[in-house]
């Protein structure tokens, strides 16, 4: 495949002369009117010749306004890295919108040579690209432009350029060893380049195969390609993409299921309460032993209970093992990344645990019912989001999600009670009360929000919280239970 | 100093059964308020009392509103923190505005730990401590309240705790091995611990120490003291801090002396260009090799140049090896902090080289000039830049300065220049002509900065830019041989 791509006509000296300039003029141009654009440039740089990416990324850097271009090399990880799931780093150094980062080698060359290395397998192989096409999809969806390069080398041209660095190393000071493993890893791994290149070109996130053989070419051909990809995407943003959602008829009334004349007695709950709190703390301080993450996800009806639910099992934890994060508005250079960006950033470290007040779910409840996401961008947030999640699993975190849930009846009756309370933080405001019209819009959001991310290994608990007591001890049973099935018994 | 402070009357179960719930309702309601306070709270929770230290945090996420607690807790430091300043890591976890930051133990506690165990000695210290009252004095004077608590328990009531844990071990599960360590340590350490106290206590800072002989003498006290501080802060805001600043009669015409008329040859500029590039290519190589990070300030006129030295320097670096970062308006995120935190973010990790495009002087040069902040917040800047770049170099770094500098001649040639660009970047607006009516004033500002900031190995060096090329070359030179001073000859 590669050979048929990359080997066109190539650029003659003088072809380069007269043209670069132009281009270069053009480029700089089209970055500046970046900036003031509403979108991010996410520009990979990968391929079989490390020195022509080198090259090249040097060249991106002088010919553009390097203050402007966000340059990310991925080395060996560092222990903040490894405590998290293998695409953090990635989402990390995610540009804002008006500014270009580019991807050195990234995620397709790190799955290449973890393949190679035997690091992964042929299913790790096949589960990378699928997460890659899942990453980039999520990423050219909701607004970057993904803009991927391979610069591609034949081996008989590598071969030969390697040779007579061997014989005239001044002329060719920039060949390291190095180049010779990857020419090795390069010859053998063949097929699977092709499998990634096959496998990760997709209509948002298309690779553009650059012939490496000639250095005016290489830059001149992937200049232009990166000033049309710019160009283009300024003038007309791309379509929506594809939704493919299961029929709405098939959502099954979860809410409705839920059983809200569940009680519990004052004694009984006095007692379980203690004891579950003992054994949650046996439970977070063994996960801790063994660097065990776990991601607590709360969601639920204004004044179900949240807070009160979050407090019973923070009681039991080490101060140093949890940290609670409240998500209401995203702040400025949160809302110029990907929605999930600032979920990413919170992500704990091993051994700790994450409780949610709120969380990405938001997605598909407020900003759907009030209109503030599209349909395309909450309808697509599903698959997004059971997307992220598993990267959670398969990191080996631990995943739970509450849903708190009560009926409009007592909503009303607590909401008249805090009318009276002296913390000024639970005041109700006219607009509290008029959030209540939602309510059957929101039952349909949740009903569906269920039906399409609870999977087995992140499940939703729809826990009934009419009675405080007996939901805060359906959490804490969950959450202990949880623990036990990752850590076993303490 | 302790034992005399810290043993007040002890608060009796009816007492504090009274009392606490009405601290804990005023608590929260002014966690509330501070929400939309235009400061953030310091909080350090520090002491010879491990357990006391614990379990007060542990109240105070009670007690308030946790989602509003970022609390910090330092470990053993990653590796990621390893290479940078010392203070990086409290830096990294400044809450802002509206928010609580609490840091368990933090750099208090970790000056005696290192202190006790010997890895510095008394000299290092109390160069901590000073870098301590340095730091929270910025902190304070720029807006946080500060507040520190030391949790004190007197040795025999402690050695009676721990016995009775040795034998009780049920009623006393909180006590740990490490408790007796600790109990050694401070045995050992009392003086030290009376000298951070002392050396310590400011104004803007004060410690205040709590009797940890009883928990709810221990509770309700920190709690009224905490509340306290918050509602007196929310009332007035604390009073300009003093700035010692030396008679303006004293700054020397710096920029008078920069002879503007330096020249170089063309044929001289190609050739030591190319040896300057080829000789910093070699240096910044070896530099990564030996870890050792680098720092470059860039300042100067409109039109000077910077981005063009920039780009000669970088040229010459591979590009994993440099970040170039502008800086111009602060995020918000970066505004509801201290206005050194988005340069703290910033500093490189170990064998890189950071290049800033304006840099925290804009706080004595554009916000002096336009008035963006007030005298007496500038006038105390110099100071804080100058604590901020020791602790760079005390880490190592590696620290240069540049002013690059044109008259007003030359400016006004380019500006009509850049009438004719193509480059959309340097098109000049009637605001660029507009601002050169402050020239006075900022050649005011840029010799006061001068006379503050330079220091031996932190040096400014003003460098003539009418003659572009002269200037890229003195720039270079001067690079170069500060990275051979460091690392010696590649």
């Amino acid at each position: 495949m590669l050979e048929q791509i990359a080997q066109g006509p190539l650029i003659s000296k003088e072809e380069y002369a007269a043209q670069s300039p132009g281009v270069r003029v053009d480029l700089i141009n089209a970055q500046y009117d970046l900036k003031s654009a509403d979108f991010s440039v996410v520009l990979v740089i990968a391929g079989d010749d490390r020195v022509g990416i080198v090259e090249v990324v040097q060249l991106l850097h002088e010919w553009m306004d390097a203050r402007h271009i966000e340059t990310n090399i991925f080395e060996v990880p560092s222990d903040e890295e490894l405590e998290r799931p293998r695409f953090w780093r990635y989402w990390r150094g995610l540009p804002p919108k008006g500014k270009i980062g580019v991807f050195v080698a990234g995620w397709p060359l790190n799955a290449i040579g973890e393949h190679a290395t035997g690091q992964i397998d042929d299913a790790g192989f096949s589960a990378r690209l699928s997460h890659i096409r899942r990453f980039e999809n999520a990423l050219g969806t909701n607004g970057a432009l993904v803009v991927k390069f391979w610069i591609h080398t034949p081996r008989e041209a590598m071969k030969e350029r390697l040779k007579r660095a061997k014989k005239d190393p001044k002329s060719n000071w920039q060949i390291e060893d190095v180049d010779w493993q990857l020419y090795e890893v390069f010859e053998k791994a063949g097929p699977h380049v092709e499998t990634l290149l096959r496998e990760t070109h997709t209509a948002i996130a298309p690779w553009q195969v650059i012939d490496g053989r000639d250095d005016r070419t290489r830059d001149l051909v992937l200049a232009r390609a990166l000033l049309d990809a710019l160009v283009q995407r300024m003038k007309a943003p791309p379509p929506p993409g594809q939704v493919a959602a299961w029929p709405v008829e098939q959502i099954p009334d979860a809410l409705g299921q839920v059983d809200l004349g569940a009680q519990i007695e004052d004694d009984e709950y006095d007692n379980r309460l203690e004891a579950d709190q003992a054994r949650l703390a046996r439970l977070t301080r063994k996960a801790r032993d063994c660097g065990q993450s776990t991601v607590l996800v709360f969601e639920g009806w204004d004044a179900a209970g949240k807070g009160g639910a979050i407090r019973r099992l923070t009681r039991a934890m080490a101060v140093r093992d949890y940290r609670v994060v409240p998500f209401a508005a995203p702040t400025e250079e949160e809302r110029a990344r990907h929605y999930l960006w600032r979920f990413w950033r919170q992500l704990p470290r091993a051994g700790h645990v994450l409780i949610l007040d709120r969380s990405w779910y938001g997605r598909v409840l407020v900003e759907r019912v009030e209109g503030f996401a599209k349909p395309e961008e909450w309808q697509r947030a599903y698959d997004e989001i059971v997307d992220f999640e598993v990267q959670l699993l398969e990191h080996g975190m631990l995943v739970r999600k509450f849903w708190l849930h009560i009926d409009p009846d007592e909503q009303f009756a607590r909401f008249k009670a805090r009318e009276h309370t002296l913390y000024k933080k639970y005041k109700i405001t006219e607009e509290d009360y008029r959030n209540r019209d939602k309510w059957d819009a929101y039952v349909a959001a949740v009903n569906e929000m269920v039906a399409r991310t609870h999977t087995p290994d992140a499940p939703w608990h729809l826990v009934p919280f009419n009675d405080k007591r007996y939901g805060r001890i359906q959490v804490l049973d969950t959450v202990c239970e949880a623990l036990k099935s990752a850590v076993g018994k303490p």
